[in-house]
């Protein structure tokens, strides 16, 4: 089918496993592509220009955010990073899907720039799971860890802004969930080039043509 | 997750296989609920009230009619055929999701009164593919497969009303994609319980309440 690509944004709160997912599903669609953040951060040992990162000087970066070339971007810690626009619309006029895993402040940008975005939210199984995931890979205080659970109840709130959930209590459900809503979202009717793809249908088939059709239809 | 159920739609040109994709879908997701007509035609032998039709005289189909129960109803060749609303209520109340194979005309009608139905529209690989499969089924004159296949165009021309379409180029891949965008449209957040599904994850935890929320999100 005739179909132009889409922009796949996964948000959700720190610790449900949004890595762990999305490199799940790459096994899965391995046609998928990801987006390349730039940022004004050191590059740091490992790390190559271009494929983790684009690496730009402050003056490089906010030089792009007036010239209005950032999908989203944001501040933190005194570092920027933002969504280079020119990569994305290469890859969807190619017809292929664009993931992005960026939070919700930045899925609100992106939604507000491109409304037609598929817009999915992934959810821990529980916040006792969440908070047991959060005190494994940290050395956080019980202070900074409720700190920690109340952002992301805070976030979880925000899922329902989204067009899908995707409730995380098992990796490979969760990641062929997601396979699906990719799936779905190819056979969309309002994304696809339907008169080029009904053409194709009826090719040179030569029976029919538009002055043709039935009175009684 | 809580979930509503929905109500799935399948259209299409006869001969396009709407028949054998839903069973190859059946068998990949056994808890679908099929929906099942009502109609003035006889019954014929094998057929079952209530499995394969709900048999009705033409003064009770009018009665149920006229008290709006039913989804959508038409008239074929002397008899009437209808959808009737209660069943369909029952099994979307329990989460189900029910299955319907009905005309363009049945769908819009479906639209109406139930616009959060999911529509999918399924289309034959090609026309020659769709005469080579018109003509292996019957014994029509050619006079009466060429207006088929004008009928077919006209039809396939509506499928750009519905919300998705699925190419019968392959039957395993057809059902795949109809199952996959049943997977994705029970992750829709539209159709959840948002709430209820938060409650659940937050759980008895009792870290979080409403008043908790960090002053900085």
């Amino acid at each position: 089918m005739q179909q132009r690509g889409f922009l796949l944004i996964l948000s959700g709160p720190s610790g449900a496993g949004k890595n762990t997912v999305l490199d799940a599903v790459r096994k899965r669609c391995p046609d998928l592509v990801y987006s390349v953040s730039a940022t004004t951060r050191p590059c740091r040992p490992l790390e190559k220009d271009g494929r983790d990162y684009f690496f730009l000087t402050k003056d490089e970066f906010q030089q792009r955010v007036e010239a209005g070339e950032f999908l989203e971007w944001a501040e933190f810690c005194g570092h920027c990073y933002g969504t280079p626009l020119i990569h994305i619309r290469e890859s969807l006029d190619k017809g292929q899907v664009v993931v992005m895993d960026i939070d919700i402040q930045g899925a609100r940008q992106v939604k507000k720039k491109m409304p037609e975005a598929v817009f999915v939210f992934l959810l821990p199984p529980t916040m006792a799971e969440l908070e047991k995931r959060l005190r494994g890979r940290s050395s956080d205080s019980d202070e900074a860890i409720r700190r920690r659970l109340n952002t992301a109840l805070a976030e979880l709130k925000a899922g329902i802004e989204y067009d899908y959930a995707i409730r995380n209590d098992q990796l490979e459900r969760a990641a062929a969930k997601l396979q699906a809503i990719i799936i779905a979202e190819r056979c969309r009717v309002r994304r696809s080039e339907y008169s080029e793809l009904l053409e194709e249908i009826v090719g040179e088939q030569g029976v029919i043509s538009e002055d043709d059709e039935p009175a009684t239809y």
